[in-house]
């Protein structure tokens, strides 16, 4: 059930906050030995706060559509009493004494939450294949990698086990599993959803989002997230006539699965017949702005575990640890070039927005990986996972602006096919609505794993 | 004659702005050989200039208290048509094609250019001591520096050349040859006074102010280079009792010459007497703020410069090249923990302005040393020149506070010496009156070298 059909249903009483969270626990119990989803879960705390929230709501306390709905936390997000492991054996025992804004916006939204999902280890990473809690597993098919590092989020809400999970995204690690697992993801504005209480990874591109099943779920989501309102409701209509799409004539499309870029292409012919206006556009050198994006996070990652680097490499995985010895090669003048470059290209890409009202691009150019395997073919040509993966992504952190990835198709062979819809600064709604429009159409978002 | 006097004297017809301009280029004319302020000074332009706005004036065009003023840019600000050297051989035939957005805003002032200042070579150092167009020389003792590296700025000021001349501030370049010189130097909030069309240096440091001979000539060009208002006039009378005045305990009170400390002292009393309440504030590490400025700033300067010392070292003096060498030490790591660090620092010391309007300290700790000493005699101990004269300064960038450096005293020797009055972010103003305040109570303003 999605959170707008769970919020239907506890108002007219079909159902309590209570069985929701029971129902979430049990299919966590069923399924999460299969996918190694969570990290931790918390069934006595997740059953006394839906009580409450039952109570609140036959006592006329109504805190709009999440209130009652169970939800997790990826486990890199602060959580009062709860341990936060960050995907890292050093925090295996660590329990903050507080929670992040992000989890308070969501207990005063009258969120439950259930437990934390598990994630690429310091969320350094995309496969969420992780070392100290075992490998995610996707729920389309085990043998491959849910996508990361919210891979565990990812997972937990395309096997139905949530109809929400909390995300953040430093190069795509929201956008990513939502391709995988055929979910909704979406990275709002740079800085538009507090950070304050999350472990950092790349100080000047991390960004929180939610998970979730539909589009019209993300838009309730990304509201209580950001403070901005915990009623929110989306308009249940989503028009998009005469919108102006545009589609980049140079973002990669030439080095897709062929599978995929029949997908996206199909998801344009969608929001053409839905009466949106397609316009080729020429986007700025998404390859230079890649290598910004890799050039500050290697700095800003080893800046941010440098004394775990130091003291505590033993307890580090191998690919995170590289990644962070990587990162002390960075000369502090080309992170500042980097930095420079990026506000040029910001200012680039900012004048696209008087021609186009959102862009469309593919999430990923191919479908899940296996699990393990460190190449992979797209398009024909063998290519290393990580940068393949985060190829179509990490500008997008450079940028700060807004993207939502939502499933717009499947192969023949089932795995889902991710669409990816970017906007301007703070176009969150607009995204969202596009994004619904083509969920609507698509009908994709019916099919479960 | 100060911008005001000169201004009145102007609408009164006692003077020309052609007038007010020859006398300029004849004072130039006569003590540039001896200081060597000036790296190029264009009459002709400069004549006609003041023409127009003599003509101006008598059609009744009115463009406010800098109209008809003539004064100087530091020769790190782009002028259309006036060669910008930046105080480098590398650009000593360079000759931009624009404005700079505060050449413009003094422009539509009405102020009339006389000519470019010399400085330390690309503003990246303290001495004003230039290899390649030679050592500029401190009115008040020309065996002295005027401090930097606005030097050639600070003075022509001070030698009545001209009441105003641009500088740029990244560790102090305003204030130190203000402290120095004996004249007025703001350094005002960052990012209030475009940098656009001005040489960079230390991109996340560099401020633009002016340096005049009084506080309401300062606060007169920093309205107008703010491009807030060009026809701003400060108040006469300035009234600061009932004002908080902070006096830090641990700003390096124990590291300044005695005559320093006993200055700004009486500084202090004069505020008191003129019915200010003193406050003793503790401010944050001071000495960290000063690491992080130096991390930054070495590594910001050597992507600012990295064409230049990979393909034209021979042609960079030797204190610049050793500084854009150790920049290439610096690790992007460590260049982002300085950023977070800063981070922190800046909401700390935020704190203080609900205690304080305004926090008074030396500027410098001594006064001006000799040209070519690498180490000087502070509080009788020995000392880097540079690091003993940034000490109180480069903090103040790092946080982004405006600060303004007036004199409030001189040695038995007859040199001048500084005070620096802190502000809240943009509150340029208050600052001004407390300094005005100072100003005419000491009298110390009218001493002429």
């Amino acid at each position: 059930m999605t959170i707008l059909a769970s919020a239907e249903a506890l108002r007219a009483k079909k159902v309590s906050s209570l069985e929701l969270t029971n129902d979430a626990l049990e299919r966590i119990a069923r399924d999460n030995q299969r996918l190694n989803a969570f990290i931790t879960v918390d069934a006595e705390t997740a059953r006394a706060r839906a009580s409450a929230m039952d109570a609140e709501l036959s006592h006329g306390i109504d805190r709009g559509p999440l209130h009652g709905i169970p939800f997790a936390h990826k486990d890199l997000v602060y959580t009062k009493g709860i341990r936060t492991t960050g995907g890292s054996r050093i925090f295996a025992g660590f329990v903050p004494d507080h929670d992040a804004d992000i989890a308070i916006h969501l207990n005063n939204a009258g969120a439950v939450l259930v437990g934390k999902t598990n994630l690429h280890e310091f969320a350094y990473g995309i496969t969420s294949t992780n070392p100290h809690f075992g490998a995610v597993r996707n729920p389309w098919d085990t043998e491959r990698i849910p996508g990361g590092s919210s891979g565990g989020s990812g997972a937990a809400v395309a096997a139905g086990m949530l109809p929400l999970a909390t995300g953040t995204d430093t190069g795509g690690s929201i956008r990513i599993p939502a391709s995988f697992c055929g979910v909704t993801g979406l990275k709002p504005t740079f800085g538009l959803i507090s950070k304050r209480g999350v472990m950092p990874l790349g100080w000047t591109m991390d960004h929180m989002g939610p998970i979730t099943k539909t589009v019209r779920d993300a838009a309730v989501s990304f509201h209580a997230m950001a403070g901005l309102a915990t009623g929110y409701v989306p308009p249940q209509s989503a028009d998009i006539r005469g919108l102006r799409i545009g589609l980049p004539v140079n973002y990669y499309f030439d080095k897709l699965d062929l599978e995929v870029a029949e997908s996206v292409r199909a998801a344009v012919q969608t929001a053409a017949a839905l009466g949106a206006r397609i316009i080729d556009v020429k986007v700025p050198d998404v390859d230079a702005l890649n290598v910004i994006g890799r050039v500050l996070l290697l700095a800003e990652a080893t800046s941010v575990h440098r004394e775990h680097l130091l003291h505590r490499r033993t307890e580090i995985g191998a690919d995170v640890r590289t990644l962070l010895d990587q990162g002390r090669l960075i000369r502090g003048s080309d992170y500042v070039d980097a930095q420079r470059l990026r506000r040029i290209y910001i200012r680039e890409f900012s004048k696209l927005w008087s021609g186009v009202d959102c862009i469309f691009t593919p999430a990923t150019p191919t479908p899940a990986p296996k699990i393990g395997e460190m190449t992979m073919k797209v398009g024909g040509a063998d290519e290393d996972v990580r940068l393949a993966t985060t190829r179509l992504m990490r500008a997008i952190n450079v940028l700060g602006i807004p993207a939502l990835s939502i499933p717009c198709g499947f192969t023949k062979s089932g795995l889902p096919i991710g669409l990816q819809i970017l906007g301007a600064p703070r176009a969150e709604d607009m995204i969202l609505r596009v994004g619904a429009a083509i969920e609507d159409a698509t009908g994709v978002v019916g099919r479960r794993p």
